[in-house]
C-alpha cells in the first residue's frame, strides 16, 4: 500500500515536471521575438526527446547506475531491469525513473537560454545528447547518486544546483562562444533593448513553471508518510516564489522607476530557483527571506551580464545561476538541525549553530560543480564551433530562425503581411 | 496511511487550484486590450505573491485561528505549529494550509476583474494585502472556520459564496469607485463594445480553470474514503460547467441573433460557480439544472450591468457575482436529505421536503456576506481613492497600463509597429 | 484503502484527460488562421459541454450499461446507481464514470480536425450530440465494454483504435462531405499552403496533449498496486512520443531540406497516438521503435492526404487515424507474452512467438471499428448535409467563422485594423 501511495505521488510530481515544459515553451517563446517564435517553441519539444531517449539509453545508467563509484554511476544501462521493484524501495523505480527523466530535461530546458534567436538548429540535436550524456548526469551522480558530494553532506534537497545551476552553466557557456544577438549591443558597448514579444506568454510560462514546481520540489521528498512534510515544502516553495516576484517588482520599481513585469516574472523564477536547494530544510519564515535575497539578486545580475556584454535574451544566467548558486548557499545559512536530521544527508546552518561546515560543502558544491558544468560545456561547444559552426549567418539571423531553420514563419499572418508591407519592423529592430 | 492518502488528493487540490491562477492570467489578458496585456497578466503573478505571505502572515490565523470566536479566528500567525499533526487529522495541516491560502488567492483574482484596464499599480498592491486581511478571511470564517454562518448550517461546499460572491463583491466595489474605462458609454450613455483582444487565451483561460475546479470542488471532500464521493463531486461539476456553457450559447443565440463566444465561455464559467456551493449537495440532473440556469443569468446579468453603466471588462460581477448567488441559493432548493447529512453541515433543499429553512439560511449568507464584502471593500477603496488615488490619468489609460505603469509594451512589436506609423487602431478605439 | 488510492489515480487520469482539452484549443487554433481562431477555440469548450451531457444520459449505458450484449451495452441510463460500490469493484464507479466521459470528449475533438474552417456553428451542435449517441459508444462498448471485440482479444490498452481511430474516421467522412477550404487547392489541382497562424498555440498545444497522455494512458492501469506498472507505462509512453518528434524532424529535413516544426509536432502526437494501444503490452525499445515508426508514417500521411485533395486542416487524418491503426498492429507484432497475460486481455505478438493470430485481431479491429466509424459518420452528415447543409458559404468562409458564426473577431484589434487599411492579408490567402 505504502509502495503504490509513494507511486502516486511521485508519478504526479513527474508529469508536473514534464508539465514544466510548457512553461519553458512560452517563457521562451514570449521572451523572444516574432520572427524565432515557432523555432523557439519548437524545439523544447525535440529537445525533450532526445533528452528522453538518451536517458533511457545512457543517463539514467550514469547516475544510478548500480556498478558505479564516487564519481560516476555505471550499469544498468537501457532501462535494464528497470520493472524490477527491489525489496524495501521507497518507490518503484519505474516510477523514479521518469522522475528523474524529467528532471534532466528541465536542466537541457534552462541551458537553452544561452543559445536563444542565434544557434543553429543542428546544434540542438548535437549538444542535447552529448549535454545529457557528458555534463548532466555527472553532477546529478555527485550529489544525487551516492557520489562524492553525497559523500560530504552537499544538500539540495531538489536541485538549485544539479539541475538549474548546471543548465545556466552551459547557458553560459554557450552565450560566450556564440557571442550577443545582432543588435544587441551597439559600436560602443551600450546594450540596446531587445524586448521579448509577448508579455502574456511569458506570463503564463511562469505560472505553468511556479505549478509545475511543486512536482519538483514537494515531490522530492518520495515518501508521502503522514503527507505532513511534503506540504510543508509545498508551502515553503509557494512563499519563496512569492516572496521573490514582489522583491523584484519594488527593487525594479525603486531603482528603474519602473515596475518592470519582466524583472517581477524573474524574480518569482529566482525565488523557487532559490528554494529548490532549501525547501526540505529552512523555516518558513527563511523561506520567504530566501525568495526576497532571490528576487533582489536576480535583478541585479540582470544588470550585471548585460553591463558585461553577456547577451542573455531569457535570463537563464541571472534566474537559474545566480540564484541556484544563492539557493545552494542559503541552505549553509538557514537548514535547521530538526530538518537536516530528518532528511539525512548533512547538517544545520550558519544562523542555526552550524557554523561555517554546511555552508563550506555548499559553496564547494557550487563551485565545484559549476564548474565542471561551464568547462565541459565550454569544451564541447567549442568542438562543436571548429566542426560545424554554432551559429546561423548574419542573413538568417535577420530573417529569423523559424524562416531560416524550418522554412515558414511562426506566424506567417502577421509577419508576411508585415514584409509584403516592407514594414518590418522586427528587422528593424534586429539589425 | 489514510493521512497519507488524504494528503496527497487534498495537495492535488490545492495545485489545482493554484494552476488557475494560469487561467485568471489568460482569461483576464484574453478579454482586454492589447495595450494592457502585460499589466494584465502580470499583476496576476504579484498579487499571487502578496496573498500567499499575507495568508501565511495573518489569513490563516483569521480564519482558522484557535483562540477565535464566532466572528473571527485568532492566534496562530505567521504558520505557527502548522507542522504538527494533530490526533485525529483528516488531513495534515501543512497541507490544508496551501489548500486554504489557494482558495484565498483565488477570490482577489476574481475581485481584479473590476480593477481592470484603468486602476492604478500600487492599487494593487494595497487592496490586495486589505482584502486578504480585512475582507476575505471574515467571511472564510463565518462559513468554514466555524463562525455564526456555519453554526447556522449555511452549506457552502467549495466556495459559491466565500470565493466567488465575495471576490465578486469586491469587484463591483471597485468598478463604481473607478468609474467605466474611458470609451466604455457614449455621453448619451449607451454602451460601446469593447471586445477583449485575443479569444484564444479567453478560451484558453477558461478551460484551465475547468481543470483547476476539480481541484476546487472534488478536493473539497478531504478525506478519501472509498473515493466514490469525490468522484460524484468531479461528475456534478463536469455536467454544472457543461450545462452552463450550452445555455449561454444557445441563449445568447436566440435572443441577440449571434452565438457569441464570450457569452458562452462566461456560461461555462456560470455553471462552475453556481455548482461550487452545491456540487457535493445535489444528484446530477439538479447539477444540470443549476448549471442551465447559471448560462442564462450570467447572460442576463451580463446585459443588466452593461445597462445599467457598470462597466465590467471581465464578467467577474456576472460569472463569479450573480452565479455565485444563484448557486448559493439553489443549494437551498436543491439539497438532498441524504447528501446534507453525509457532509453535515446543514438540511435538505425547498424541493426535498426541506421547506424554506435551508433556503433561508443560503438567502441569509448571501444576503450578509455580500454586503460586508462590498461594505467593506468600498470602505477601503474610498479611503485609498482619496489618499493615493485609484485610476491612472486619462492620458495614461489611453496609452495603455504596460507603458504607464510598467515602461514597456506586453507585445512590443505588434504595437511599436503600429505606433511607428500613427496607426494605432488600440487608441482610436479607446478615446 | 486500495479502493481509495485507486481513485485518486483514476481521478488524476480524468483530470488530465480533460485537461487534453487545453491541449486541443492550442493545437486547433494554432492550426488554423486568424479570422478563425475564435471559434475553433471556442467550440471545443461547447462541443466538450454536448459530449458531457449526452455521456451521461445514454453515452456510458451504451458502452458499459448491464444489460447490454455482444454489440451494444443497455440500461443504466441518466449515471443510475453511479454512487453504488459495488463489492469487489477495484475502483468507484463515480470516478470510472468521469475518466470514460474524458476519454469519450478526445474522441470527439479528435474528430473536429475534418470540420476546421468551413463547417456551421449549427453542424458542432447536432453531430456532437450523434457521434456520443450513435459513433462512439459502439465501437467502445466493443473492445472496452465486454462487445464481441474484447472477447476476441482486441488490445487497445487506451484507446489508439476506440478513441483515436474513431476520431479520425469521422473527420475523414466530414472532410470528404465538406471538401477542400477554398483556395487550398488551385485548379490544376495542386495545393497551396496554407500555414495555420500561431506555431507556439500549436507547441503549446501538442505539449499539453503530451502531459495530459499520461492519464490517457498510465492511468489505464487503473489498479495502483505497487506503482511500478503504471510508471511502466508512462515511460513507454514518453519515449514513444519523444521518438516520434525526432523521426518526424529528421524525415522532414532529410526529404524536404526543411526541418518542419509543424511536421515535428504531428510526430509528437503520431508517437503517442500509436503507443496509446501498447504501452502496457510492449517493452520499451519497442515503444521507441513504434513511436520512431509513427513519427515516419504521420510525415508519408500528410503527404499523402494532401497529394489526394483531401483537405486535412489540422492532421487529424494523420496524428490521429494512420497514426491509430499503426498503433494498434503494432501490438499484434510487439507484445510480449509476459505483459499479455498481465493486462489479461488477448496474446502476444508476432515478434514474440504469437505468430498472427494476435495482428490478426488487431487487423480486424482496425478494419472492422474503422469501417463502422466512417461509414456511420458519412451517414449521420449526409443526412445532416441534406436537411441542414454542412459548409457556410463561400462569403462567410472568407471572411472567417468567427464573424459570420459569433458575430465577432477573435482577434477584433489585430483584424480590425487590416481591414480598415483593406490589407486583410488572410482574406487574400483563402480566396
Amino acid at each position: 500500500m505504502e509502495l503504490g501511495m509513494n507511486a502516486i505521488w511521485v508519478m504526479l510530481g513527474a508529469i508536473l515536471v514534464i508539465f514544466m515544459q510548457s512553461g519553458f515553451v512560452m517563457l521562451e517563446a514570449g521572451s523572444t521575438r516574432m520572427k524565432n517564435a515557432g523555432h523557439i517553441a519548437g524545439k523544447t519539444i525535440f529537445t525533450l526527446g532526445i533528452v528522453s531517449l538518451v536517458f533511457w539509453a545512457v543517463g539514467y545508467a550514469l547516475i544510478f547506475g548500480s556498478q558505479g563509484n564516487a564519481w560516476i554511476g555505471w550499469g544498468d544501462y537501457f532501462g535494464f531491469d528497470v520493472k524490477e521493484v527491489p525489496e524495501g524501495s521507497t518507490v518503484a523505480p519505474t516510477v523514479m525513473f521518469i522522475f528523474q527523466l524529467a528532471f534532466a530535461a528541465i536542466s537541457m530546458s534552462v541551458a537553452w537560454g544561452g543559445f536563444a534567436e542565434r544557434a543553429k538548429l543542428s546544434v540542438y540535436l548535437v549538444f542535447a545528447v552529448l549535454f545529457s550524456i557528458v555534463v548532466y548526469p555527472v553532477i546529478a551522480h555527485w550529489i544525487w547518486g551516492g557520489g562524492w558530494l553525497a559523500e560530504h553532506g552537499k544538500q539540495d534537497f531538489a536541485g538549485s544546483t544539479v539541475v538549474h545551476l548546471t543548465g545556466a552553466m552551459a547557458a553560459l557557456a554557450a552565450t560566450l562562444l556564440l557571442k550577443p544577438r545582432l543588435g544587441k549591443y551597439n559600436k560602443n558597448g551600450t546594450p540596446n533593448d531587445m524586448p521579448g514579444h509577448n508579455q502574456v506568454f511569458t506570463t503564463l510560462g511562469v505560472m505553468l513553471l511556479w505549478v509545475g514546481w511543486f512536482g519538483f520540489n514537494a515531490s522530492s521528498t518520495i515518501a508521502v508518510g503522514d503527507g505532513s512534510f511534503f506540504g510543508f515544502v509545498a508551502i515553503n516553495t509557494q512563499l519563496a516564489a512569492a516572496a521573490g516576484a514582489i522583491a523584484a517588482l519594488l527593487i525594479a520599481w525603486a531603482v528603474n522607476g519602473k515596475a518592470d513585469i519582466s524583472v517581477m516574472l524573474n524574480g518569482a523564477l529566482a525565488g523557487l530557483v532559490a528554494i529548490t536547494a532549501s525547501c526540505a530544510f529552512v523555516e518558513s519564515w527563511a523561506a520567504i527571506v530566501i525568495g526576497l535575497v532571490a528576487g533582489i539578486v536576480v535583478f541585479a545580475s540582470m544588470r550585471m551580464f548585460e553591463k558585461l556584454r553577456i547577451d542573455d535574451p531569457i535570463y537563464a544566467l541571472s534566474a537559474h545561476g545566480t540564484a541556484g548558486v544563492w539557493g545552494t548557499l542559503s541552505n549553509g545559512l538557514f537548514a535547521t538541525p530538526e530538518l537536516a536530521e530528518k532528511v539525512g544527508v548533512g547538517k544545520a546552518g550558519l544562523f542555526y549553530g552550524g557554523g561555517f561546515e554546511q555552508l563550506g560543502v555548499q559553496a564547494l558544491g557550487v563551485l565545484v560543480c559549476g564548474a565542471f558544468a561551464f568547462v565541459a560545456s565550454y569544451v564541447i561547444l567549442s568542438v562543436m564551433k571548429a566542426v560545424i559552426g554554432l551559429r546561423v549567418t548574419e542573413e538568417e539571423e535577420t530573417i529569423g530562425l523559424d524562416l531560416s531553420e524550418h522554412g515558414t514563419y511562426g506566424y506567417p499572418e502577421q509577419l508576411k503581411a508585415q514584409s509584403d508591407k516592407r514594414v518590418i519592423p522586427q528587422m528593424n529592430q534586429s539589425v
